[in-house]
């Protein structure tokens, strides 16, 4: 029985509980508290930060794959040193930790992405601002997240505060029509298998529903995404899941927003959703092991997150109401504004799917 | 966030720990060993026959399951008389765990069932052979499953040695077209929800296949079998799963083979295949939360268990064949003949599908 070791303890370390179980995998986590999210695999508590604690985890397992990307590349090196497979690797998380390096692969791959710049100074920034209409997303290289780390700027002197701190990342404002996420895993062997593309709606910069597929995208907009999608897993030599988030822009560009190199939000539908979930398929790329039929159960999909928290009662109600909805929990405390959990529904009737999803997050409200 | 507790380790167990995840669950097992199929999610080792083991485990969860009908009577009650909540309740769980019980019950609640008496001796089944063109069924009350406890009996001495015991349940030997399964769940305060009609193949008196739903089953067959299963649930109080085993005979009546109250090695199929596993169903209704959507995702579904063992590469190997097959394991260690896993496809065509789950299955020859 193989064995799979999660840093991280969060909802996603979580969701990989269900496909470990049902494929015969041991999963260990190691968690920050003993009261994660992923406590029921959790097998040590400690801080991915720390090497000890990693190596010490790591060691028992036949592969190291991660909940999160905020493992640092110190430690990764310290594993990939010490003997221990981690998937994805270093190289590949790099471009996952720092959103300069990023861009400049993605050139390199002439991938399309907005226009971009590494910006040390108010004064590039100010030429930058210039060259782009007046506007920019200024961005930290590292450490954001979930709307995190990201300002809109319309000021030469909008991040001077970042800038104290090193260069940032200036990135043109696209007109979107939609953000779309496209979803692929990789093996260490070199399979890749796209789910369809998805279509994300984000609230404050937090993902907060998904349809699947992607309203009425033409042929050369699921084409692109794939290929772009296939061209960033291969060219940075991902193993696991790979999310790229894009950009549908107004001019009809389908361009790369950012990328996570693990399971992902807007593939939550998945589990409920297709032949394979994205936690199975994570699960089997990082042990190489053949992927899985990515074909969804129904014609649509419909994922809502819910905030906050899921009481027993609200569980409850939301199951009572709307008996084809299934809802997945993840576990925490309550906290206002925290990702709690989620609802999915399946099936033929877009609009009543949706009517359904919400009308199933709205008990948790 | 409600703890539910399950005595017995089993692979029925280990398959509640992804609904319990989805859900929020807290999912906790009373297991015979360490190494159980349920290892991940249990908390105490003892044996569910151990009064003081079963009411210390008991005491934390806010209601006590089961993976299997061996909990003795008087453990149940010392459950109860301690207030603890047990779904299914001792009342109920007595018609699946004494067979010439659940014969004098279900012939009260007028189901169809085999012809049927209690015998006492030699004489009392040369009696009923005489009957019944010299052919019987014979089981023990207590302990059979799988084929175990059951026999084909011609001859008045047939049973000699269970004889000695105590009385026997003599049936009459069906004539059978097929063996179908009937589930429904049912919750505390009566809401009762049935699966559409499986249709079962036993070999050596265990599961091998499952078809979902019956092939060509008539709408009078299927009414028949949801009939049965309803009176059988309300009638016996069943809270959680009942699995009605039964013959679809030569002359066109469906009988009751037999019941199990849990989830069923029949249903299994419900996982890849409905909107609602019957493992989550089985935990909505201990705890009377209300029931899920039992639609299939697809027209049909196949299952298939699977003996022996699951070698790492033996699933590695499935996978890559049938990326479309969903491969379970229950972390047992290998032994011959023994339930080691099973593997299901759900799709529009079922010679295709059949021929998918066989190659599957037969990577674990």
């Amino acid at each position: 029985m193989p064995i799979v070791g999660v840093i991280g303890g969060g909802q996603l370390a979580r969701m990989m509980i269900p496909a470990a179980v049902a494929l015969g995998i041991e999963l260990r986590v190691l968690a920050e508290t003993p009261d994660s999210s992923a406590r029921l695999a959790t097998t040590a508590i400690g801080d991915g930060r720390d090497i000890d604690a990693v190596l010490s985890f790591a060691q028992g397992c036949d592969v190291i794959t991660f909940d999160h990307e905020h493992v640092p590349q110190q430690v990764l090196a310290a594993m990939v040193a010490a003997g221990v497979a981690v998937n994805p690797g270093p190289h590949a998380l790099l471009y996952a930790q720092d959103k300069l390096a990023m861009r400049e692969r993605l050139s390199e791959l002439g991938v399309p992405q907005p226009d971009w710049a590494r910006v040390h100074s108010a004064t590039e920034l100010a030429q930058f601002l210039a060259d782009h209409g007046g506007r920019a997303v200024v961005k930290t290289p590292r450490g954001g997240y979930d709307g995190k780390g990201v300002r809109m700027v319309d000021d030469a002197h909008g991040a001077d505060d970042w800038l104290a701190d090193g260069p940032v990342l200036a990135e043109e404002r696209v007109l979107f029509e939609r953000e779309l996420a496209q979803l692929i895993a990789r093996r260490p062997s070199g399979e890749a298998r796209p789910w369809p593309l998805f279509e994300t709606v984000q609230r404050d910069g937090v993902c907060a529903q998904v349809i699947a597929p992607a309203r009425g995208a033409t042929q050369s907009v699921q084409s692109a995404a794939v290929a772009i999608a296939t061209t960033v897993a291969h060219g940075l030599e991902v193993t696991g899941v790979l999310a790229v988030e894009l950009f549908e822009a107004t001019d009809g560009r389908v361009l790369v927003n950012e990328l996570a190199m693990r399971p992902h939000n807007s593939g939550h539908v998945t589990i409920d959703g297709s032949a394979t979930s994205q936690f199975e398929q994570h699960l089997r790329a990082v042990l190489d092991w053949p992927l899985g039929d990515t074909t969804p159960l129904a014609p649509w999909g419909v994922m809502i997150n819910v905030f906050g928290g899921l009481a027993d009662e609200q569980i409850a109600s939301a199951l009572g109401h709307q008996p084809s909805v299934k809802v997945h929990a993840y576990g925490k405390s309550t906290r206002p504004g925290r990702k709690a959990g989620h609802v999915t529904v399946i099936g033929d009737d877009l609009d009543d799917l949706v009517y359904r999803a919400r009308a199933a997050a709205a008990h948790f409200d």
